[in-house]
């Protein structure tokens, strides 16, 4: 049994946790037995959104399957 | 005069603030004189609960008695 | 055209969000051009106030006028 | 010419050198052209096993196909 | 529910995998509901001891009462 | 909206500079909507080359498609 | 034989080798067997006291009991 | 004698080393007495520009006037 | 309230901490209302000056007006 | 009386301990007064070998001479 | 089979990549069997030189001899 | 002009400043055209002494002979 682990970066007008859960949901959507994830960077992009887009990057680990 | 740390891990099914609040809650209730306390890390739990766990670790720093 | 980088510290007694924020809103006030922000530690301060102070410490990068 | 790193968790119920070993076991099994692995954390699993599981997160580094 | 994370050395004479284990034998000899570890450093003094002594330094982390 | 972010590992025979290009190259072959890359490490391998090969690390974000 | 480590923060308003000598003090006082010390942080408060006050955060390592 | 430092965001068309050019020459021009700089980032952004956009951050270090 | 930190490498003949002081020293002629410094690097220069030249890279804190 | 340290990789076909034993073996064959080591990074190698490469790099501390 | 690593700072007027090649060139002409190099840190130095002077820190890999 | 670092560690009953001091001075007995030194650790040994040992790990830099 193996973890793998992948990177992504969610984003939300509204927080850091909405940005984290954002991500999550990608996951969740695309991947099977998504275990956890850890949060790399937290960040806000104000110059190229309108107003701030709080961005969260995470590792989100999900069992292989055999 | 000093200060000690430990390192908790708090959680909460809503928000990092949440989590961050759990450790703290946890810190003030068995310890006197917390002081501050730092964030180590960000995560999130999926496999084991029912829903998304918010975790949050971080060092509490308190001073000790004379 | 060169970014310049200043480092703040935000605080709310509401949330991690809202301490990023404080800082946010105070580098556009005095800034022109804020492109992004990144994160560098968050924490909460019990010794010296009332209640709890959420903090976030970020890097503010704008661009500099030519 | 160029390498492409994915990011896998081992796992073991005798060392650590086996969890790696179980990494690296799965990446050559599913990739071609596994050049080095490196390790980036090792840790121990107890709450939600048997006995001990020994895990191992290590990058693969495999060369892309031109 | 909140965990709490102590940092312990293991010693062993025989390998790094036997040094987790001491200090996990440690452990979960006086600290209810161990979880998992995480290893920080491995070691080897030669100086003070007849042979190698392996060492691993790891983190604890195990369930706090409520 | 999600970002994903891939490590991969360009080469060349002159420069660090072409080594990331060349990890860009890749990355734009085989990916839509590469939007930046950050450099993880530099490297100059001699022993398994005729000349100096250098080498590029770097992380490729791009967004993923709704 | 397992040694443990936890993290003191002594202060002085002389110097920094006094910080740390006042965490070595207080370990020393209350804990046997201590073995060696880590800087892990040097800092100065000023806001909060009179003068200077020279802060060493340090990690205590000290032989656990059979 | 007391040096300061600040970090700026160089950027290029060409290669890392114009990158970290065009923040020197942004440094020399407004800052009397630049002594020395380091990298601390390099990077590519290619989502909001026309072609590869070179980019270095560093520090900047120039000795304060007494 | 908002905090703000700036980089100065203070130098001594004498001593680390002559050096933080020096640093100090300038931070407080210049700015209002430093609240605490955190040693980053400390270093000695023998090349360019006639003996050891102590150095402590500091980042200092302070609030800024409202 | 002072120690030197220097950085070795040692290499087993069996494990990351007789990898660091091999970078052991070689400090005490050639240096006097080996103190100890410290892991600083593991990896296997699987492309230039016939089979995998356990490697152990070590930071080996020794004391001089006086 | 152990590698032993060294740290070099090579320099150069023109460009990053020319100083690691400085300290490439100086590696191989006193070393026997360079197998890579990694770069540790990349800085510019302007206070006492000339012009602009490159700098490249590097470790260097190489073979001990058996 | 290539540098070259090397990394010792010097004690002193008395202070860091005076362990640092221990190992530039056996740097500069044995090496010409020692230039800067980084300290790296601080720490203190207390087991296998007589009293307190203050000890400073430090890289030392020195200009090679062309």
């Amino acid at each position: 049994m193996v973890y793998k682990k992948v990177t992504l970066i969610g984003k939300s007008t509204e927080s850091f946790d909405d940005a984290a859960d954002d991500a999550i949901d990608r996951a969740t959507e695309t991947l099977d037995n998504v275990h956890w994830i850890e949060v790399k960077e937290l960040g806000v992009e104000l110059a190229t959104v309108e107003n701030r887009e709080y961005q969260a990057e995470v590792e989100v680990a999900f069992k292989l399957e055999d």
